[in-house]
């Protein structure tokens, strides 16, 4: 319940008026964007702009501080009504409103096509349908464990239920009880194809209650009903509350109302002057026009996450080669041990495998900070990426597969929006044995090298384990950091010394030497590792140095150590993971773009989905065993 | 309705005895077969065995014939109960029992962790849970195309209800009418973090009938509530049918009963003694081991999937410079003569895009062999798949992002299943221009070069799209062909000739010289090749020959042209796709191998999300513009 957002308990006469003409001004301003644009979607901007006008005018927020802590959030989930969101935070003075109109979807201005958050007033890019709701799932979360007086406004298409995504989220806000959360959706019926009980029938009241939400039915042009239930939904509902508003698309522009042709087409001129004219808004287009050809950097500032408190990440661990465990083991240890000193700091997020990926006994002393989701992993990325941008340390551990080949396309929005979400995926590759291949993540590599920043880290060790986790506690962004399933024997120096101890920091980017060699340089990570190492000292028995190079950051190129190995003559990519995009063509990429003509480069990894069997038979299979290595250094060593 | 299928009215007395029977039999072997393994899901198999004796007993499947066209289909959404599976399976005669509980999870058998359909009687591999539910749909909606008298039977956990996937198929499934599907969920009501109550709350029935299903709620260990259950669903249900089984998870072992612990672990030797006393089965716990040790080459005959008709692709289309048209119009055009030669034989699946991705006329000739699935991607992926294995050339025409980004663990299971599925995705790259970065997939071939057996095809123009949709639609496999948003210039050679005309036959791995030269190469497809053809234009009056060459199977190298391009001393690839993973790689990774020391390799591409405005201003910001690749020709040539 937020004090200041929808304060009057009834809707005042004169700002029904007030609504009424701005939201017509805005109709005015969506129809000249999308056409001085040549694209856009009108047809869902004016079903959604008394809606929007509404929300905008009684929630928390304001226009002269719009990054205010605990400002009410609107998030737009259907972010192509752009024009409707750009056109009345312009009225609402949260920038230049004729900046919007012209510089509509121009390359280079922050007016973008999706809701763009480079706009003030803009929570979050959106765009793909159901990832939007599921982030203000997170963000609402946020604020409850943040005991923000804070609502989160959630405004939607009807097609966009469609979306499985939705369900998910719906059920979780329930499992927490966000009552500081309400959904409006804009019911105009229909969709790009046409009528949404044609495309895909949905009984959406039904869907809603049958997850526990309470469901209010309005017209949503009709400002007193909407400011009703909106308030109701802000001060008296006890549990989430849909708004279903209907509504018709095109609404105000009698040849536009109802026809789904205008979801995503704009307006000719000639049809834009009768448009306006029905509105009776002055035809003002000639201006955007030659505004929209001249120039214009447009830049505001931006809100900025809501700062972690210092995270303190003291206590290193070490454990020595009697401990037997395997690095998810070290996670969880490490996540308890920072959580004990950082308490109310941290959130973790588990789609019901907390016992295999090692979070459970945070789970059990932090329940407050513990979100299980259960098998819901592409909410699961939304909302953990949701949450991750207000506050807290944020973690979410799952399975590799789980963790990221499911939900590329939700992490991609996570990316877009700069969360700051600590993926920890554990069971990656032939490691996880005998769940077989659809449990089998190979190829994660490959798919973080499709994004810009997010960062991959695979430690070697349980020592590199604690020393990485503690490392990305302060560390902002998004990063991904992955284990196999087996215990992971502790990695030593030559002298038998713990290679990763106390005095270890782990360093994005920087790859450990594990053993000098002059003969061949062998390059991997994970849980071959141990593999590797193994194949250095049966070398040594014929005299062959094999170098051995932990690529702890196998996205990046350790320059000073890739330079001091080409001496070997020999390099072998040894990786548990797709050998067609994992480590080995990152290599040979920087390889062949620095000329290193000399080096043969042999990549070692797995070249067909895997079996199901104890993961030692699975190398074997797949010809990653030690002696596999042994002959592949004999059959290329110089 | 199938005749065949639970035919009789009731259950005879003297079958009950003869099903508890064989189930407690299997219920030995379950936990036989995972304390030999030493892993697997007891838990779940316990609870559903007396469910799946009394499917496979009266579905029409036959043990000598696993593979008859008009069979039932059992599908195992929840793959880790695969022990029950392989138990009733083999009780029934589909192979040797002995051989499923002694190999069970061992490296290289059939009978791996989660169902493998190497295994006769298994019709699907699954795993990641959600998706078998979905290609289950696809097979009942092919039965029905096919008006085969055969049922589906779908049998799925209850935590794994929780996927959103599942519920988009159950409004699927609902709109197309599959009273030949029934789902059986195994309600034990435990998933492994404990109650699916407490994990996510889920009103199971509400939410079934809120999408329209029937709902049975029966007690899943009576062996006559169950045929009953499914008996109606098969001879009386006009629409689809849940039943919800209520089970005990681990029934049959007093301590194994009502334990999520028992989940997904394997019973010590101990305790496998006590639960066989219990189920009154002889411990022959020792033969199976000793079995396991001998190595066995177990194979079995696979079912393939229903033959597709031979399609007529005769009939090319050539267009010419005056027709001005996008690849995706004329994959329209081609999919639709295609269809009015081979009627019946083509399926088509849309995602409210039907308009953009041009399969709008198909939809209105022929609506019955046309799917709309709404805003459901992922449910669309799994279901266009599932249907493309039964007899039908299978296209799913969706955006980029939601053919690739959004679904790619999906398509991993369709590729897992060896599917069928032609996938043609439009709006590409940064040539989808407005609608920004969420909507602009420039990542795909990172993507698909992640699996191991998807072929891409990025067709250069409107005449080659031709070619190569009907190149595809004789070939077995999945396709995914790739296009832009924008127009298409048609590609004309040197003489001004048509260069994919009449006589060409698209070739999947060939490159296509669009222009000799012999200062540099450029490697380019899709969109850019018009730029790329105009800085040949330009470079040619400064006397710089820019050997232009045609990537339309970017995964694959065509090394007959890279090798005579050889001699041009500089390779630029140029694509409107993550620079990072993208063909330049590709290219890369070949060159680095085979030691082409003397080539100066330069990659263009993008190297950040993309803006929002016209996609020729998108290429410019992005220095992909045809006077950056004149600039880049110029600095690199020698």
């Amino acid at each position: 319940m937020n004090s200041n957002s929808f304060k009057y308990e009834t809707l005042p006469k004169k700002d029904i008026e007030k609504l009424k003409k701005i939201s017509n001004l805005c109709r005015g301003d969506i129809l000249k964007m999308t056409t001085v644009a040549g694209s856009g979607h009108p047809g869902g901007s004016m079903s959604s702009i008394d809606i929007l006008s509404t929300i905008y005018k009684y929630a928390n927020i304001n226009s002269n501080n719009p990054c205010m802590k605990d400002r009410d959030r609107v998030i737009i989930s259907n972010g192509h009504i752009s024009p409707a969101v750009y056109s009345i935070l312009g009225r609402n003075g949260f920038f230049d409103i004729d900046d919007a109109i012209a510089y509509f979807r121009k390359a280079g201005s922050p007016f973008e096509g999706h809701v763009d958050k480079r706009v003030p007033g803009v929570e979050m890019n959106t765009g793909n349908l159901g990832q939007g709701f599921s982030a203000a799932v997170g963000v609402a979360l946020a604020n409850k464990l943040n005991q923000y007086d804070s609502h989160t406004f959630v405004v939607m298409g009807d097609g966009e239920q469609q979306k499985g995504q939705i369900v998910e989220s719906r059920r979780i806000a329930r499992k927490y009880n966000l009552s500081n959360l309400s959904v409006i959706i804009d019911f105009n019926q229909l969709q790009i194809s046409g009528s949404i009980h044609d495309i895909m029938m949905q009984e959406l009241k039904d869907e809603y209650e049958a997850t526990g939400w309470e469901v209010i039915d309005i017209d949503g042009h009709d400002f007193n009903a909407i400011y009703r239930a909106l308030r109701y939904s802000v001060h008296t509902a006890v549990k989430p509350v849909a708004i279903i508003a209907r509504t018709s698309m095109g609404k105000g522009v009698s040849f536009m109302q109802n026809d789904e042709k205008w979801h995503g087409q704009a307006l000719s001129e000639d049809k834009l002057d009768e448009a306006l004219d029905e509105l009776g808004i002055n035809n003002n287009f000639e201006k955007y026009r030659k505004k929209r050809k001249k120039e214009k950097n447009i830049k505001f500032k931006k809100c900025k996450p809501i700062k972690i408190p210092e995270i303190d990440i003291d206590g290193k661990i070490v454990y020595n080669e009697k401990d037997k465990l395997g690095n998810r083991t070290a996670f969880g240890k490490t996540l308890l041990n920072i959580a004990e000193k950082n308490k109310g700091k941290i959130a973790v997020f588990d789609c019901d495998l907390s016992g295999s990926v090692r979070t459970k006994e945070f789970a059990n002393k932090y329940e407050d900070y513990f979100f299980q989701l259960g098998i819901q992993e592409h909410s699961a990325a939304s909302i953990s990426g949701g949450l991750s941008l207000n506050g807290f340390l944020t973690f979410w551990a799952d399975f590799g597969v789980f963790a990221v080949d499911e939900v590329f396309n939700q992490l991609r929005l996570n990316e877009i929006n700069k969360t700051n979400l600590k993926v920890i995926a554990t069971h990656l590759g032939l490691n996880v044995g005998e769940d077989g291949k659809t449990h089998q993540s190979i190829n994660y590599l490959g798919l973080f090298r499709s994004f810009f920043d997010f960062k991959v880290i695979i430690p070697a060790d349980p020592n590199q384990t604690d020393k990485v986790i503690r490392h990305i506690s302060n560390k902002y962004g998004n990063y991904f950091v992955g284990m196999g399933r087996a215990k992971s024997p502790i990695i030593s120096k030559d002298d038998g010394e713990i290679f990763f101890d106390r005095s270890y920091d782990f360093e994005y980017g920087k790859y450990d030497v594990l053993r000098e060699g002059d003969d061949a340089t062998v390059f991997t990570y994970g849980p071959l590792i141990a593999y590797a190492l193994e194949a250095h000292k049966k070398l040594l028995k014929d005299d062959i140095n094999l170098r051995v190079v932990n690529v702890a950051s196998p996205l990046e190129i350790d320059e000073k150590v890739v330079e001091e190995s080409i001496k070997t003559g020999v390099f072998i990519t040894y990786e548990d993971h797709n050998v067609y995009n994992g480590f080995g063509t990152i290599l040979s990429d920087y390889l062949m773009n620095k000329k290193y003509n000399n080096i043969d480069l042999v990549k070692m990894g797995i070249n067909e989905y895997g079996k199901s069997g104890h993961y030692e038979q699975l190398y074997k299979i797949a010809g990653l065993g030690t002696d596999n290595l042994v002959e592949m250094v004999k059959k290329n060593i110089k």
